[in-house]
């Protein structure tokens, strides 16, 4: 009776180990999941339930709908400013989902990814899930707090077992966003390897100083070993639906129809509807979104900067404040202290690997008025 | 630029081979795939818009919403009258998802699964994603077209890289329901050995001369190195729903619930929710279901019997009528051919590996209408 070592040895989510100790608490904000508090708009609700009567209840294509696959076209060739054909593009059940399948076609035991870190940790899981290796290559933090990546030191990290590079940016938990000049000299350097960019796109759009991040595929060719993973769950609020898809070379349609095939067929075929309505209908809603987290971004920065044990830079991207504390050492023990104290739940650092100690991650795309009241709890913990 | 050899030789479908080439034809009556051609029940429809108003739309636990764990307790252990706890109970996103989730819990590099076959070649597929080796056993078939496993040549294909058992009973497309008596067997014979069980039953119910199918659950105890497949698809007519269960020991609710976070975090977490209805308020519809599905086994087997041609058992249960036809050899041929000549859509045997060539698949969840016109239309080809 033998269950593999790897995933017996999996880490589980640190993040979870602090939400289930506390959650269902009197009084309690909670700021360590990285979901916003609104429901999904109801436009999308609505788009889903019509789907329900029209009764798509049945087995899908295994990319997806091509209603779904051809809208999604339309959106990310317009997006990108280039064009991206629905041979391009697979539906997945999720972007977590997503970057299972990235994985799979990839990583064969004994391979390796370098991930750039701190970063959410499954992207790590997925590669020990297979049997690889991760070599995580950790951003720096100047006095400001503000990220930045040695892509030196991310380039010396690779051999030849390695199969793949994992960038996530708009970063979770850093905010840090990959600078144009950066992905354009990691494009080169990885077409020159033979290696994947495996790129997890899925805060692209959330911005807040310019129209969009920086986006692999602004700049790489249809057929570079490029996979960039999407999500239907931050810019649509959809976190609960499960439904994100893969952009990729068209030489990898065929292996990713199969690997749909075999991990989940193909996603909620209802979920597929709705999320042609989200791509179609919802432009307005993920701007009217930015501009509120924008204001979160904001208000949130201004109070976390004024705390005198506070380091953190103004979050350029994605939802997260990601701050360092002077004097702690254990942000675990730490988190587990606020909640206590404060009634705060925030994320510890070391959820995103041993390059995240010192830190704590709050997601700010919550009601400014709940994000106002946290702050006013936290003031005292970190002056 | 590497993408893993063993995706890439993943055998493609020859189920959708055959259905891409001859879908939406004109008159076409497709019986090749395992689903039924009625939508989904109502009263499950309506659940999942309440659930969707109630904005049941974010994240969910890792093993399912405790609600769901829990009518699948009472469902599961009310069926196979002994307790089955919620802590041995994981919910997965489809009954393919299960089968993933299981084969990354127990397949290495190098290891092997052995198979009974033939079978649905997912099983197999996925061993081979995880870069494992499937031996496939061969049920036989009588003169009658009756199934049956030989236990011994199933046990002497294992070795020490052995880590698993699949049987998927009652099985598709063989209609085969393992003997109780052969169920008692294997769990000894895989105790003495240390290797899992892992049994599809997603056909369970869809049994048509017993009350339902045996069951590993039936006998087996609560720490058993058994892994038991489920899923909503057949039995509550969820087949684009993607919502599935896995019943294991409680020592391994871990497991899944850290591989349910790297695969899909959670299934769709309002179609969770409708699952608690379809589960709780279900029973009347899936007895009526198997009514209307025992009605159709009758109708296709006597009509098919009674064709020259070919050669089959009545269907003790699952929903295909799987017969082997006089003369011919290329089941892939002759299912395009069968198009052309009746446009009657089957699924050829070799789909579900070399054990299966010489056999053709027919799905009888259909109306018995369409059933009827069918076998008028195969009579001239099949006497």
């Amino acid at each position: 009776m033998r269950i593999r070592p790897a995933v017996v040895n999996l880490d589980h989510s640190l993040i979870r180990e602090i939400s289930d100790a506390h959650m269902g608490r009197d009084n309690l904000i909670a700021l360590w999941f990285g979901e916003p508090d609104t429901p999904t708009p109801d436009f999308i609700k609505q788009a889903a339930m019509l789907a329900l009567y029209d009764d798509h209840v049945f087995y899908a294509q295994n990319r997806g709908i091509p209603q779904l696959r051809q809208a999604l076209s339309t959106y990310v060739s317009a997006l990108h400013q280039r064009p991206i054909g629905i041979d391009r593009l697979t539906v997945t059940g999720s972007g977590m989902n997503a970057i299972m399948l990235a994985t799979q076609a990839l990583i064969d035991q004994g391979d390796n990814m370098v991930v750039v870190g701190p970063v959410w940790p499954n992207c790590r899981e997925t590669v020990h899930v297979m049997g690889g290796e991760t070599r995580v290559i950790s951003l720096h933090a100047d006095e400001s707090g503000r990220w930045s990546l040695d892509l030196d030191e991310l380039l010396a990290a690779c051999d030849d077992r390695t199969r793949g590079i994992f960038v996530n940016s708009p970063g979770n938990p850093t905010g840090w966003v990959m600078p144009r000049a950066q992905q354009e000299e990691l494009l080169i350097a990885a077409r020159e390897r033979g290696v994947f960019i495996v790129a997890d796109e899925v805060y692209v759009r959330l911005a807040y100083d310019m129209a969009h991040a920086p986006s692999f595929l602004d700049i790489a060719d249809d057929d570079d070993a490029l996979i960039v993973i999407n999500s239907f769950s931050k810019s649509w609020s959809m976190t609960g639906w499960r439904l994100g898809w893969l952009t990729h070379s068209p030489a990898m349609g065929e292996v990713f129809a199969k690997l749909n095939e075999f991990n989940i067929a193909s996603p909620t075929t209802f979920v597929q509807h709705a999320g042609v309505v989200a791509i179609t209908e919802g432009e307005e809603f993920v701007l009217s979104l930015v501009e509120n987290y924008r204001r979160n971004r904001d208000l949130v920065f201004q109070r976390l900067a004024a705390m005198k044990r506070v380091r953190l830079s103004r979050p350029e991207a994605a939802f997260y404040a990601f701050f360092s504390v002077d004097g702690m050492t254990d942000s675990v023990a730490f988190a587990h202290d606020l909640i206590e104290k404060t009634g705060v739940g925030l994320a510890p650092g070391l959820a995103f690997g041993p390059e995240g100690e010192g830190w704590m991650r709050l997601c700010f795309a919550a009601e400014a008025d709940t994000l106002s009241r946290a702050m006013d709890r936290l003031e005292p913990a970190l002056s």
